[in-house]
């Protein structure tokens, strides 16, 4: 299967797509969507969904892990960060792939095995679970690397929980 | 000048086609784009999103006017509202229309001519300016017919202070 994980922002929308064969993991691209800041916002949000669309007409993934927002951010970033998140997660309708959202908490508790880790502690696990050379920057690279293995591990956990059934 | 209103949501989005000619207001459509509670979020918003991209297509616009968020709504309501809203920009963007952001004290003052006016009043003007038999239900669409006026008012004022120069 393959996961293409965003982590949603207009100035920065982090990216990773991955492969995943049962378990062993292929990184195929990660890096980041990035908007000028002094643009005009709508123009900001095209750029954002025409790269994301690109993404997914190049690696045709099978589905997009997408990150949840913190809620304790300011709330104009929420909105704004809401904004990007929506053309996102069009972008991916629009080409017909499936989208899966998954909170900080479940991205933590999936990828560190601990829902109050550090960012540090879930890009070391990004790092060595991909087999990485370094930590992917930004950040928001790291954690849409992060949110795609989230995706990833509760596939395997629903395939396991199906064949207990 | 036609204007494009739009009050955004993503289970009730309103929207309000009308003409300004000097000052000279003719409506061309209201009502709703709504989208059903139990479907995924992703496919509501490609609903969204169509559903105002046909609008711009069919009515030609010059401008979309839409409204601002309210920040004191809980959390995951903003978030949603701004998946919304940055779909309908994105709808008028890549119909190559510009977009203009008020804020709900904007749109009060513009139309009321005060910015702490009550829903009713708003509305009631709504219909008084537009002439309208009755006023339009539900309130969103009422909005979105608000932000309109707004967007033609604060052209005309500029257009009035351009002449002062």
């Amino acid at each position: 299967m393959r996961i293409i994980g965003i982590d949603p922002g207009i100035a920065i929308m982090g990216y990773g797509v991955i492969d995943d064969n049962g378990g062993k993991f292929k990184v195929l691209e990660y890096g980041a969507i990035t908007t000028p800041v002094g643009t005009e916002k709508s123009l900001r949000l095209k750029d954002v969904y025409d790269g994301v669309k690109l993404l997914i007409e190049r690696y045709k993934p099978d589905v997009m892990a997408i990150e949840e927002l913190f809620f304790n951010k300011n709330a104009k970033t929420v909105i704004t960060i809401g904004e990007a998140r929506g053309v996102a997660i069009l972008a991916a309708v629009n080409c017909g792939i499936k989208v899966f959202e998954y909170t900080p908490l479940q991205v933590k508790q999936s990828v560190v095995g601990y829902g109050r880790a550090e960012k540090k502690q879930v890009q070391n696990m990004v790092k060595a679970i991909l087999r990485l050379e370094e930590i992917p920057k930004p950040d928001d690279v790291a954690d849409a690397l992060a949110v795609a293995l989230c995706h990833s591990n509760s596939n395997i956990l629903n395939a396991k929980l199906g064949s207990l059934k």
